[in-house]
């Protein structure tokens, strides 16, 4: 298999796909619209992971679990919530596979269920069915849990991470005493997606409401974190919902208050998915593969011998037992690449690809000048480091690192962001890429008819109090809401 | 609801659930055979979780993550392997619902899928056809690849946690390049097991390998860990595959060796489960609730203030202030449970319920005598302690009663573990309940009329090397081996 990759500015897509196989972060699973996370890509799901589910419960939440299986029956008590997933998914009817007469393995139709089941696309109408069994009092709440599960959306045009029938998420769903406390839980949530994303990940976003199109089909109100993708398209990384009492009152779920008196509860949900490592590709990569902040890296350092004559290898290991034992102090995640018969310019190659932070190269000469070749992913340059500063060097380096790509995202998405003052323009500037702020009249006739010509969609509302004199780029009218258009995922 | 459970020695499998629902461990899903994790029994298993996954790291297993949907035919490819799930699987067929004329939510049958789909009941067959893509040489081998999923096989009769149609596993699937490579892993996870099993759930296990008729679907060899619950039950508590080239052949997944020699690949796969918190329910559990291993237990330490007058509240928790920065510094997960208008005697049994190891109790009156109350949640016992020697004093109690379920535990299963000499002597053993020892001539027809005659099973051979004179319990032949026999979950 060829190291390379397609250039970005070539094929985007393949590139994509290309540094995803070559990456070996994942592969197509047989079933249409499935994937493979494989161990590589895996491992930064688990960092993610990790970074999340620590602010989770630091802010009080709590881990539980879900069926997996929901009566096709309570799909239906939402009504909008219903129209929004009917149409994509997996539907289980069946319970036995038997030998036909044919010797064939088949389907046994003595086995049919009474009432079909569906895989959970999201879990609000199973587990609003079970606090509707634990609710009674406002003692009981709130009630702040959290799974992290695997849910199946029937997708016919796979893109690996980013669109699959089968994805990992987490789904907040929380249930609150009053409005007020379920609106402040809906932005916490919304405000620990941005600190992670950027912080953790690397990846700048902009924080906002959907408008009413976009929304998730029940909420009330959705906010969402967007991303700029490589491609200058936006990527809806994680999203919080306000649900009121939508799901309180489609499952029944009352409390009373400490006045005696009853009343539905108010509810959220919210959700990042194994989708953010697209964005996490596509925020970072270059043409040689995947470039990983340090704070997400399964691998932070990787240390390449070059060994030539039998001893060297353990020449070398010698000389950095000091900087590998700082490592192991500081906890470092760091590789000691000694697989034999490869030749350095294979492994660095295959850890360029992986986007490794950090390469050190270290052989006899290294040694004899006391030094060692420090290679940074994110710039290409290479530097040779007295061995004994390379530990302070490095621990600097990897923040530096971890700034300098959440900088250079930022200036790409800041660079790619424009203002549109008239139609004309705005259709300019759609079809050149990146985010366009404009004003908004707030009807969906307007948002439509942007989506009809130029394929852009709203992102998010950026602003709810606008300037009198704002108008709507495409009828003119009054503005009610500052957007941001762009094309998307 | 009633804080009392049902008293083991009245109903035992009503116990088991009170335990389940009172503790708030579990609860029961509306499709028929599911389970909810409540978050006090997530908790319990995330700690679980990450004991094993510790241990698989360090012993070079990586995590992935592989699709829930296999396709049927898949299934099929190893003859053993469709035999043993092909009658308790989940079948998808169709991937849309629809809004008939009558205005119900049905199956739309426009979505038939060309090719049905089985949800996972073990993923075997579908690794094995990504290994097929992924491994050519020996340099691809080993593969060592764990994944946490869930998976479901369809089941009537539901027992929270021990049987489910969906339960939550971590799956071991390894590649090798030869068998002894292969059944060394086997057996080097049996060891982990047993380990994590044993020093973190406090539950003693017996190991060895299961008959031809209990082996898994595939299998050359089970290996297995078997645990005697309090009911003298046994309960298999994980197993180890030894899979042969067995999947290999299934899915032509072959390798070239040094000397480019072709070979099919061996393989072992191995899983414990949400069943292991069964275990520990019943191997610990009384009648006043769970009874949780400190290295287990979400909360180790629960505080209960005793507070009377208004300031009592703040005087406690100034008066345990570095008592509490100290569990801090090591470690100790604690809970000071100062939810108002709760009466101590209430939160006493809630705690006693979810069994936590040690509980304090801080009033005026031990603020006066400089001490704290400590009540063991293993023995019941109740002493006080000088608050200055507190810390070190829990920190230690907290080993001994690890060590102490644990010995309670194992004393009772050797108590219970007897060896039988005639098939009389045998049967009223049983009958009496625990484990019986006895040879076994190896045939099937003997292990047949076991089960048949007292519902006991061989829950794993113990001894594959004999003395000459040992008899079959059941047909008076030469013993082959010698194994242990059980009534089992």
């Amino acid at each position: 298999m060829s190291k390379k990759v397609t250039p970005k500015s070539q094929d985007y897509s393949k590139w994509y796909t290309d540094v995803i196989t070559k990456a070996e972060l994942a592969d197509y699973g047989p079933v249409k619209g499935t994937m493979v996370i494989r161990p590589y890509g895996y491992s930064i799901w688990e960092t993610v992971k990790e970074a999340f589910d620590k602010r989770f419960k630091e802010t009080g939440h709590v881990n539980a679990y879900f069926p997996l299986f929901i009566p096709k029956s309570y799909l239906e008590k939402e009504a909008e919530h219903v129209d929004g997933f009917a149409k994509e998914c997996a539907i289980v009817t069946h319970s036995r596979l038997k030998v036909d007469s044919s010797d064939n393995l088949v389907v046994d139709p003595d086995s049919k269920l009474e009432e079909e089941i569906v895989v959970r696309p999201t879990s609000e109408t199973i587990i609003w069915s079970m606090y509707k069994k634990w609710i009674n009092s406002y003692r009981d709440l709130p009630i702040l849990i959290n799974q992290w599960a695997n849910v199946v959306r029937w997708e016919m045009r796979t893109r690996l991470f980013l669109r699959t029938s089968e994805f990992l998420w987490q789904e907040g769903h929380t249930a609150h005493a009053s409005e007020p406390e379920a609106v402040d839980e809906t932005l916490k949530i919304l405000d620990i997606y941005k600190e992670i994303v950027q912080d953790v990940m690397g990846i700048p976003v902009l924080t906002g409401k959907k408008s009413e199109s976009e929304k998730f089909a029940g909420a009330i109100d959705t906010y969402c974190i967007e991303a700029m993708m490589g491609d200058k398209k936006a990527l809806q990384a994680g999203t919080s919902h306000y649900l009121g009492q939508n799901f309180a009152k489609a499952f029944d779920v009352k409390f009373q208050d400490s006045n005696n008196k009853e009343d539905f509860v108010y509810a959220t949900s919210w959700g990042v998915s194994t989708r953010l490592i697209g964005g996490l590709i596509m925020v970072h990569g270059d043409d040689q593969g995947l470039r990983l902040p340090p704070n997400i890296a399964p691998i932070q350092v990787v240390i390449i011998p070059i060994a030539k004559k039998d001893d060297d290898l353990d020449n070398i290991e010698s000389y950095l037992s000091d900087l590998i034992n700082n490592f192991k102090d500081k906890d470092v995640r760091f590789l000691f690449d000694s697989r034999p018969k490869m030749s350095p310019g294979f492994k660095f190659n295959e850890w360029e690809m992986k986007g490794v932070p950090i390469r050190l190269e270290v052989g006899p000469r290294d040694i004899e000048g006391k030094g060692v070749m420090v290679a940074r992913r994110d710039t290409g340059k290479k530097e040779s480091i007295a061995i004994t500063d390379a530990s302070d060097a490095i621990l600097s380096l990897l923040d530096e690192i971890q700034s300098n790509l959440f900088k250079q995202a930022l200036e790409f998405r800041e660079s790619n962001t424009f203002t549109a003052t008239n139609y004309d323009e705005f259709k300019t500037l759609i079809e050149k890429g990146g985010f366009v702020q404009a004003g908004w009249d707030g009807t969906e006739a307007s948002e439509d008819s942007i989506k009809k010509d130029t394929k852009a969609t709203i992102r998010c509302i950026i602003d709810e109090e606008v300037p009198e004199k704002l108008k709507c780029i495409y009828t003119g009218n009054k503005a009610i809401f500052k957007v941001v258009y762009a094309k998307a995922y």
